[in-house]
């Protein structure tokens, strides 16, 4: 047994991958802990944790990279790539205390290796990101709608509420802020004083996305629905039985006039 | 006819049957009474009301256990369990002034004996248990991306409000309040006004769990579906009429080369 | 011509039809601008419209009972009885001060003779109403968490807010606003300083409430869906085509072994 | 080769439309630039922008209505007419400072341009259009409910707040806030103050306009997967099949009894 066999021995042996998603899942608790005014004393702990994970991971890595066959398929896998990454950075020592924020953000993407580790959850992550080129040009017709109703409430309400309205950018965050109907009667009633007539400005763009957004659900569920059915279908449709009772009755008539 | 089975048929006898569906809404109703102030002296009656409902519950529980035959079956019911469990707690004496309040709280699960004593109520919560675990997997998902971005939020907004983002248990409170557009542009403003680019943590955090939540309200439309699906076909696929409709041509063929 | 059928042919004429149509919709034109304050001039005509389409009404509904054949078959309408009531009620003069309100309130009901008009709108009212029922344990289900848990709240929280938690009915008023995420977080909030852990009674109360919420939609849907299936399939099912096909087999084995 | 063929072969030439693609979201850019407070050096630049675009446009209009080969086609594709629109209106000079913010508004309209050059946009939004009129009766239905409840609306609390409920235009506003749960409790608690009762027109509103809307959607769902149902299975249904069997069967009695 080479030297590379046993190390992919190791990587699917299941005490390994168990052993490993403890530590995958303590790297996520530590990650919660250290958002809390903890003492001092938890803290070095915490610290030793730290070092202790980051050496369990680089070294997990460099097995699942030495056992990969042809060493450079390793970061065919999008998976892989991203697991590196994530530990490669986590790596870099910056701890003086201006960028001790920055390598705690960092270590917060370690919780992501739970979704890299847990098949199930690759599967879902992956069949979601499948999902949202379905949603590409609904989502630049929102776009638009957003954009113009942006520049028209800009143009027009810059002067009722410039924090609200102040420049398209704003106003778009403003409209998104309509959209979930959070506090919006408070922006229309605010306009309505100026403009009697903008409630006209809000009900249709309230109406356009909602109408949009449900047509794009109900495109979705259509298309997975047919998808499913053409899955189900393709093996044999009634049109292929039609035909195959056509050749059986031709099959008779030959016997008929044959006798 | 034995002891049990005159027991049996109390317990089948349709005026039992209806006579504890009275008892249990009675004491569904009581519950209700005692959060009003009512005076002493309605008061009083609704104690004795409570005695007599605690005696019925106890008479009714005692006659479907000695009236299953093989009496270790009783337990195997889910349903019987919680019934016991129900009426025993409710029979702890605990009326000193300090407890009253558990003992109040206790007497309010009476009220889910209206679900085991109604069948269809029963039926309906089963299945929506077994909804339950499909949800599983995107559960977690969701549960990693509030725990990463309640890692971020409470990491960077800390210092903006501590009271909303103290440490990653609140923070994840705020995030779910976020989720449901509560208020969530009064959290998202004051973050904005120290960091102005924090409108793109609170957009992409949206976007994620109302996507997530979208394709898992979809995956189980389609899931249920293709279940029915799969039950109305599995007697019979246009598959299985092909085969038969090739055997018959092969039954002709003979006929015809035997000619 | 009979005079029953003359009316008959009245009933059903065209220009007739489009006639009652527009004294409907006038009727309900009047409603809204009563709820303006109008000038006291505008105000006689509208007065001498009301009695205009009152007039109107009562020669439309008497013409409809008498143009019916068997006339005891008219109360057999639904629709027919509700217009009869509508009418019959704002016959009733009450103009003094006191009870000009009600008089008003009950004339805003001839805008329901919109849908008992439109046979359109009278199908989609009636698939509306078969729906309903389809959701009968599901709201009882529904009223049991509701029930539940405003008995927790009203006996818990019951000191930290009396205006929201005071009694059972207040408390699922309270319940049903944190449903609609109106404000929800108030609520909480200020519970939560008094019983901090509180935060577990309102997440758990959202996620049950919007599971069976979830579900009840999902099992319609699937209904409705299966409903039109079985429309779609009942005349011929695989089974019986399958059963067809065997009956040819035998008959073509009887034709083999015969020659 | 003609004149106009060789402006139909410039119109279809790849670098010209992508070019025009530039130019449309150079507009749109330019749209958003100006609600920002630019210093009047941009301002320069922003407005020979704007002259050259308007030429393009301008140009692009011309060479497509030129290639049109019988020319009065062209006014048939409505898109061709909403561009010549928006092109044309761009070119009326209003500049002085009065109308400058319709000249304004008016060059919003060219971001929609992006639709009507895209066609996979133009397909989405002549889909969404064609979902419309489906819609039709249930918006009608709920017109009605709004228009009943703002009656009853402005006639009762008209006196409790005339801000929300003064005439019935405004109550139809607030009815439609309550609808979007913005803040509909404070709504509801303010009129429960002098009618107790009030929460039951809130509930009742809020349970109709709900279940009128959740039957809309289930409805269009249900449309649009029969109609995909019935293109899938229109060329052959099991009776078809069926048929074809039944025609088998007598031939082979046939051959049957002629042995």
């Amino acid at each position: 047994m080479s030297w590379q066999d046993r190390l992919h021995a190791i990587q699917t042996n299941k005490a390994f991958e168990t052993f490993i998603m403890i530590i995958i899942m303590a790297s996520a608790l530590l990650v919660g802990v250290k958002t809390y005014a903890v003492p001092s004393s938890v803290m070095t702990v915490v610290s030793v944790l730290d070092v202790f994970i980051t050496i369990v991971f680089v070294t997990e890595i460099s097995i699942r990279f030495v056992a990969c066959h042809p060493r450079r398929h390793f970061f065919r896998d999008p998976w892989n790539i991203f697991d590196t990454l994530i530990v490669t950075i986590s790596l870099i020592p910056i701890e003086n205390s201006d960028t001790a924020l920055v390598a705690r953000l960092v270590r917060v993407f370690r919780v992501l290796r739970m979704i890299s580790f847990v098949p199930e959850l690759r599967i879902l992550l992956t069949s979601l990101l499948k999902a949202l080129p379905r949603l590409g040009y609904v989502m630049a017709l929102m776009f638009i709608i957003f954009y113009i109703y942006g520049a028209f409430g800009s143009l027009i309400f810059n002067q009722v509420n410039p924090v609200l309205w102040g420049d398209i950018a704003v106003a778009m965050l403003t409209l998104f802020r309509v959209m979930t109907f959070e506090d919006w009667t408070d922006v229309m009633y605010e306009t309505m004083e100026v403009y009697p007539w903008s409630w006209l400005f809000y009900l249709s763009f309230i109406f356009l996305t909602a109408f949009a957004f449900l047509n794009m659900v109900i495109g979705i569920v259509v298309n997975v629905l047919e998808e499913e059915h053409r899955a189900a279908d393709e093996t044999m449709t009634n049109e292929q039985l039609y035909e195959e009772i056509q050749s059986l009755k031709s099959l008779i008539q030959v016997s008929n006039s044959r006798q």
